[in-house]
């Protein structure tokens, strides 16, 4: 196979992991393995998986409280900086993406762990920048609500903003290790940021040198109107929730025509819709598969998380009827986007909850497509090469087997398209992506590095 | 060489590990590596240095600001709870002990990442809980002073009090994995702590299944009166500094004598005083390395380390003078027992304050000792037979090479005594301790683990 030409332009593949996959029902199938969750050696499995497939990244999800009913879905389990942290060392190349909330955390805490997982991994951290939106987690924190849906972004901004200063406090060069003379680090190298604003105050230096990519990857997963304007000022790559391509068209231009009121070019942000492949030999088999995990979906776990998503409890409706009337999207306070895209799938294809449950069992949102993998790899192609794509945030339904199978049936045609490396040919996870090394801002003579 | 008896009493050894070593001069001496200081593999190296030695743990000290001068000293570097993370991985035996701070933490995050680390390790991680004495720190955190010693020390109780309910808030067999019922966990086993106090109100229930050891080894370092009532409420290990055998007893006693107040017996409570060994092949060797390193201090280092110990800013004061007139402990709002241990010993021994910064370049306050490995063992021998201690925090005054020289020389010495463990014996940092699994506090029925 012929590596591509260098000019060409190359997807980018992002392994979203879950413990036992990201259909709903992927625990009670014979293939994945729940038991497993809290077991290092299984992640390391799948994450060098993601390597040996030369994807860019892995990503963990993130809530700060025990999201949905434990009872009914594989929930609980690590806390993501620790372990990326200790899947670091049992890799060599993949991106380590976290979720890190910046409702409910310090960023000199954020700050640090970030460029502390950036130094473990010679370079491989990103942070998918979140707020939290839920009154559970809330509560878990002192709070008896959770802020307001624009406040958390605004706080959200304050926060970014205030880390990438500590990530700054070591320029690059402080470091001397000057044994003779008894200098570390030169002093003028290593500076308080004294940072005062509306929700933080904090007087650094970080306790962290500079790390190998500068911040780590910059990462964002909100579509509302908030989180579009937040991806367009911060975000390098964006994890979006798109049904059609005509929607995650209108998303991808819409977003990139923002990054100029930024003074950013297109090429500063990735976007990666999500896709949950169900792969078979034979399109029957592919839904086969994916009706086998319908089957075996809890109705009152799918019920709960759509009143979850939609902000009505919908506890003992009608299972075949419709979905009741719904809030306006200005009076939802969580998670907005996945609110209006579930709303407009009702409407569009006029589905009960049944069918509706059926439906967001596979990604939650995210677009679930069952077939071979050269109908998988044909889809991806055409939402990359007709303006709604930059990669992918690959969804399996079923973990391990569905990452595996994505691996070795899907990958290798996409690579033999020319579309996807087949070697790494960069270091870090923003040589991955083809995004730059930042600059530091407190840097008095920039050199290009 | 015979393995002990079982019943025969076995000291405990702990690395505490520092960047290039801890005699504050370590980082200019040609046989530390301060430039690997945020390299993994440096870490990696020592821990599986332990690991050979078979040590029970090793640790990390913290602090939420830059300490000292980085102009004169290899500060800042890895957060503790990812470098651990990492090395969970690279190790199988020994413990791995973090230093976190309750000043400016929220035990939710606190109790989910140590949970996370303990299954990370297979049950070896341990929490050494601190507060936040100092200004820098709190300036970090949207504060302008820090909290005064005694509300540190109530928030510090209330925060493991949360921390514990958290971490009991799923019994240890919550998880079902019933795929057939669809069952994933008995929800009755995953329950909300609801926990209202003075400092925090927290619902839970956390979002990590208990861990192996159920509770990572809670260990505490401070020495005030503060914290000795701390320690004898909630430690099961403690690092303290002592200066000399009669100081050790006395700690000692007045530490395992406080333990029946709060239903405990001796046993439940670890005391491991710190040495700094300064090991040479022969008594003089060792003096002449020892004195190596102070020639190498950077005076303006350690008058500024000893300002802040003393409370009193010493700039400008003759380095041949005797220590000016000091504040009363009881006015010391930042390490109330280190305070009180260098005015100690300046005022027994008459130090001028650059025999005083000498003193304490090797350990800050804890004990140095230079000679041979039999030397050496020698008096950890004495220490541990004579009521000053149930084992030691091993402080090698560089790294890498005075971990190795200890876990080569003086471990199998200790061994041939029939005073340390040949092998593991244990899974778990607790198994290596000796110290229970600790029950479930909402476990209705409990039974003996």
């Amino acid at each position: 196979m012929t590596p591509p030409a260098a000019e060409e332009r190359q997807l980018h593949l992002n392994a979203f992991l879950m413990n036992a996959g990201h259909h709903d029902a992927a625990w009670r199938h014979p293939l994945s393995t729940p038991e497993r969750a809290t077991d290092l050696a299984y992640w390391r499995d799948l994450v060098r998986t993601a390597e040996r497939g030369r994807l860019d990244s892995v990503f963990l999800a993130d809530g700060l409280a025990l999201w949905g009913q434990v009872r009914y879905n594989a929930l609980g389990g690590f806390e993501p900086l620790t372990l990326l942290s200790a899947l670091a060392g049992a890799t060599e190349h993949v991106g380590l993406i976290a979720t890190v909330s910046t409702t409910f955390n310090e960023p000199f805490h954020t700050a640090r762990a970030f460029a502390s997982l950036d130094h473990l991994s010679g370079g491989r951290a990103g942070w998918n920048i979140v707020t939290s939106g839920t009154v559970n987690e809330a509560r878990n924190f002192n709070q008896d609500e959770h802020l307001d849906h624009a406040l958390r972004y605004r706080r959200a901004a304050e926060f970014v903003d205030v880390a990438t200063k500590l990530w700054d406090s070591w320029e690059d060069d402080a470091r001397l290790v000057d044994r003779e003379r008894g200098l570390y680090a030169d002093g003028e190298k290593v500076r308080p940021i004294d940072h005062a604003g509306d929700w933080f105050r904090v007087q650094g230096p970080l306790n962290v040198p500079r790390s190998p990519q500068g911040y780590p990857l910059l990462v964002q997963a909100g579509s509302s109107e908030d989180g579009k304007e937040f991806a367009a000022r911060y975000a390098e790559a964006v994890f979006t929730a798109q049904q059609t391509l005509a929607d995650a068209q209108a998303f991808y231009g819409d977003l990139k025509a923002r990054l100029a009121h930024h003074g950013r070019t297109p090429d500063a942000l990735l976007v990666l819709p999500g896709i949950c492949p169900v792969i078979g030999g034979t399109e029957a088999e592919a839904q086969a598969l994916l009706e086998e995990l319908t089957e075996l979906q809890v109705p009152e776990y799918g019920l709960a998380q759509l009143s979850g998503m939609v902000g009505v409890d919908l506890t003992g409706l009608p299972l075949d009827g419709p979905l009741p009337q719904l809030p306006e999207e200005r009076d939802i306070n969580g998670n907005r986007s996945r609110f209006a895209l579930v709303a407009e799938l009702a409407q569009r294809e006029g589905l009960t909850l049944r069918q509706l449950i059926a439906r967001l069992g596979g990604g939650r949102g995210h677009r679930v497509y069952a077939g071979t993998p050269e109908q998988i790899a044909d889809q991806l192609q055409e939402w990359f090469e007709q303006g709604a794509a930059d990669g992918f945030n690959i969804m399996p339904p079923i973990l391990p087997t569905g990452l595996a199978d994505f691996v070795d049936q899907v990958v290798p045609i996409l690579q033999s398209r020319g579309l996807f490396r087949t070697e790494y040919t960069g270091r870090t996870l923003r040589d991955h992506y083809g995004l730059p090394r930042p600059a530091n801002q407190f840097t008095r003579v920039r050199s290009a590095v």
